[in-house]
């Protein structure tokens, strides 16, 4: 941490942060500039909040923290990627480049059982599908809930997919983990701290979005609240942020990627449906995904956009999915790795 | 809902979109321009989703809304302002611009008490206080949790103030509401519908604030999640939005006072603590809140910033709250409303 | 300036980067951390760009800037705030609050002759008008050019008010210098440093508006290069951010005022037209703007909005500009300012 | 245009609406919906702006545009790809993924012949260097002016490579066009009208960059004014927006190229350089940019970053260039282009 003084605070002004900087476990070291004062503050400043408060101090123009303030998220802390295992056989950060494909919710038996024997057939390794729905308003279809978790386990005992699904209520998460292969947190979530808190109790993986107006860092502090409470299963997904841009739904930020790998050391996988919002974006995002370094996609299909319950105008069809996959393959194996199918 | 059809579109692409807008309940008029068609739908179209995914059927380029999506919170089904009562005497949204002020976070008697009885003496009418703490990072100070609530009772049970604060978890929802007067929805839980609706359930004011990525729009659909629900009783309060400038921790967006004060008839509060995020922006923010037309503000305050467990550099001391207080009330007066004390 | 180490560079790696910092004429100070090493170099960065090129070199993870990069604009180089004098008896920045209004585009002689009477009854001080347009669309109408100049000269005449006109090509500063009080830079403008040369060149003020996308320091770096050619008489104008919002035509960045009131001496305006797009949203703005501190404003009023070449939906009528300017007199006295008239 | 009467709109005011519209010259087209009426007016509304205006008009709400206002930049005007030549044997926009590298700035006959001959080596078809330099800051280096031109001549006479270079003053159009291969118009000029209508009167190709706050359709709208003043050599290029993210210096929007591909008929490249601002991460945008159907790459190379007078952290080594360009070539195949050499 570096505290930069204001020009003309006074020597009793550097003494009292000096002193401070003592009395919160770190060791000052003062340079003297031409203009102003900076004070280098030694020690490991992670899982420590106390010293940006000094920037209340007087004479204090503002504090600079030097490290991140993440640790069990950090390349630091763990250099090698982690791979996450899914079920064995099937891991998400390792050589395989995995897509995960289906539907945005649960509508009926046999809307989710075609979807998931149809993404299975073009090489998806997963099934996604929501129960339980967050939508903007409250007259919006709100998810079958339970029903929809059992028809996803349906769905799974059909074709082998494993399933990723939801959870935005504490109070579902034991409910929900008794389905879920994967446990999605969705962008509206992602400060949901108590949420993260009983997540990272879980033994299950966890598919962390990242929300719409979250920084990479805040993105990776969200992480680390799951992993710090013991669970080291943790996804990251980039599914577009907010900007000005009215064209796309989002802005897929796919720079994240490269940023996000440098950084930290779990897989990080793009979700072009919720980033574009319009289906005919969706094919070359999941190119650009998996040449940028992603591990892997998360893609809305639906039997019949026209006639879903959510999220229908950024559903690729089956065969739109099957075309895209195709093509998908060839860039991924440029990048060294395989697809299964 | 205006229905635009693609340049090109064909007969039979616009009569199938004529066929499902009159499934879906409404009546399509069709008017035939000189590069293309477009569709009316005509309609409530509130409280309904189905239209939007006629954007998915073949020939259709885009599908524009014409009414807002909110019906309880707008101005059309109730014309004249709401003035919620807290308790009586003391309402928002009516003739009288009231202050709620206190610390970010509630640390122990001493601090919550000196805090309450500092601000009623300057004219704040509300104390608040949080006691469940959504932090970005794991390592930091959490809240004091129902020991916090406890304590401002006391300080309310000693000054007479009513209590805001914060409830987080849909768990804890019933704890913090038996200590509340007015529960606090925090910029991260704007779109935490799960805890909206419990919210909704509840016969106590909810004061919800904006997320830092929400439209105006959204945040309206959020407040009717809760006024849905039966409970009528939302405060609504802007606390600056993400921006690219940081020079400011967000961006204050003052203009979303007369959006909302034309859009809704709910009150609108402005928190100008977290919206700058510089104690010395706040006063100004204070002004131009009262003169852009709040009902009312929330500031922290805090009796020595350097010792917060959270959000001191944001903190006034409470001689610069008072300062603020007694410049405030002249630019109150101009607006034609007034303040206590 | 500081510069972050990577966590595991080498002994060498610091040293050349030491090496470095002299051989560019600062004066290394090496703070050895427990995870990584910083390094503080100490000289006057301002003026300079040299430093940041370290961040190329190897073993280093980052360089921090220390100083404001600009100086003729700070209050460290000059303390008390600038008062700009536009004709005798009319300064900005001083104890008057000054409000600019007219039209967006000069129309015709009995538009902005009009124009001129009325907003001259209703206390504003100078005449705006545009006679060079800088139009999103090559089909919008572009501006009368010198045929505007001389309409803005007569309305001049007729009234009395001094003129603020707009150039868009250093080409026509010239031409526009022989009619304008004040040259006006506008908000797509804010970066062109080719005009801003030639401007600070001119021994003529400056309305300098900030671009969309310009944070206050770049804002404040382009005054630099006015002010750092010799012209040192530059007005500072905010006229709204580009957000994630719709429901404004911009964002209007109200705290910007206190930050460059802290940061700058120069006068700070604010222009609620083009920030909210919408006229019914200008008034409250007006409002807040004075409370907040700024030195003046910029209102767009159109004898006929429904009939103007450009920006009408945002434009006041002359009635409404004159309600609002009795109510914004009031707010402007407790600011211990006064208005004209 | 659709035009949205308020709820409670007299009829008096519709009928004024609908005089105004025959009024303009298009015709109106009443639809009577339950709770507000709206006008469809008919008539080809791209090359006029009129409409908007209603907006203004008593009773009206809002007003929805229903085309895009851009017309020779649109695929409806023109549906195959425009491939613009450059010199004979060499297009953009055709079967060939064209990569453009070179320095930031030109600094001296040996740096720019050196990376000239260098990028040539690695697959690279054009060579970029400014020679003017639209900087933040006054106090940063400007650019060589004509001497870096000459320079650029130079390398090109030794290497056979194109050059592309960038205007920033109308007043220079004529001399950088003597030198130029194509013109490039820079971020900071994209709405900088007067430039490119004296562009668009130019017989050379123009390179035309996104402003870091300019949507896509305001982008086609720049676009439009070269197209429409003769000039239909125009290659379009993202270079990053502007965001709340930080750890990028912009943020890539890749979803831009399948939007342009879809709207517009012109080329599409894409600057990794710029917009991410550091070395490592250009590579693995430059394989996305490909993968997501770019036409092309703007790359910078410095033979020494850490000496560069600009943008030395964001440019790639020469053998970093080299190791890229092999990699990238796979990528460019699976989308069934070429690349030279």
């Amino acid at each position: 941490m570096i505290i930069v003084m204001k020009n003309g605070a006074s020597q009793e002004e550097l003494a009292e942060v000096e002193k401070k900087i003592i009395a919160l476990g770190y060791q000052p070291h003062v340079i003297h500039g031409e203009t102003r004062n900076v004070v280098g503050a030694v020690g490991d400043e992670r899982g420590k909040e106390k010293l940006q408060i000094i920037e209340s101090m007087q004479g204090v123009e503002r504090v600079v923290p030097i490290l991140k303030p993440y640790k069990l998220a950090s390349r630091e802390v763990q250099p090698e990627p982690s791979e996450i295992e899914i079920v064995p056989g099937l891991g998400i950060g390792g050589k395989e480049f995995v897509v995960v494909a289906g539907p945005c919710s649960v509508e009926s038996q046999k809307q989710i059982c075609e979807t998931a024997e149809a993404v299975k057939q073009s090489g998806a390794r997963l099934l996604r599908g929501g129960a339980f729905k967050p939508r903007t308003s409250p007259y919006s279809f709100q998810g079958m809930e339970e029903d929809g978790l059992k028809l996803l386990a349906e769905a799974r005992k059909l074709t082998g997919l494993p399933i990723v699904t939801e959870v935005v209520n504490p109070r579902d998460v034991e409910l929900v983990a008794k389905y879920a292969d994967i446990m999605q947190v969705g962008a509206r979530n992602t400060q949901n701290f108590a949420l993260l808190k009983m997540l990272g109790q879980l033994d299950k993986p966890i598919l962390l979005k990242r929300g719409m107006a979250v920084t990479i860092q805040e993105f990776l502090m969200s992480a680390e609240y799951i992993l710090s409470e013991g669970n080291r299963r943790v996804i990251l997904c980039e599914r577009g942020i907010r900007t000005f841009e009215t064209a796309t739904r989002n802005t897929l930020d796919i720079s994240a990627v490269p940023v996000l790998k440098q950084q930290t050391h779990l897989p990080v996988m793009i979700d072009p449906s919720h980033a574009t919002g319009h289906s005919h974006l969706v094919p070359s995002m999941c190119y650009a995904a998996a040449a940028a370094g992603a591990d892997g996609l998360l893609v809305e299909v639906h039997p019949c956009p026209e006639e879903a319950s959510s999220d229908g105008p950024q559903s690729l069809r089956p065969a739109e999915f099957d075309a895209m996959m195709k093509k998908l393959r060839a860039f991924v194996e440029v990048t060294g790795r395989k697809m299964a199918g």
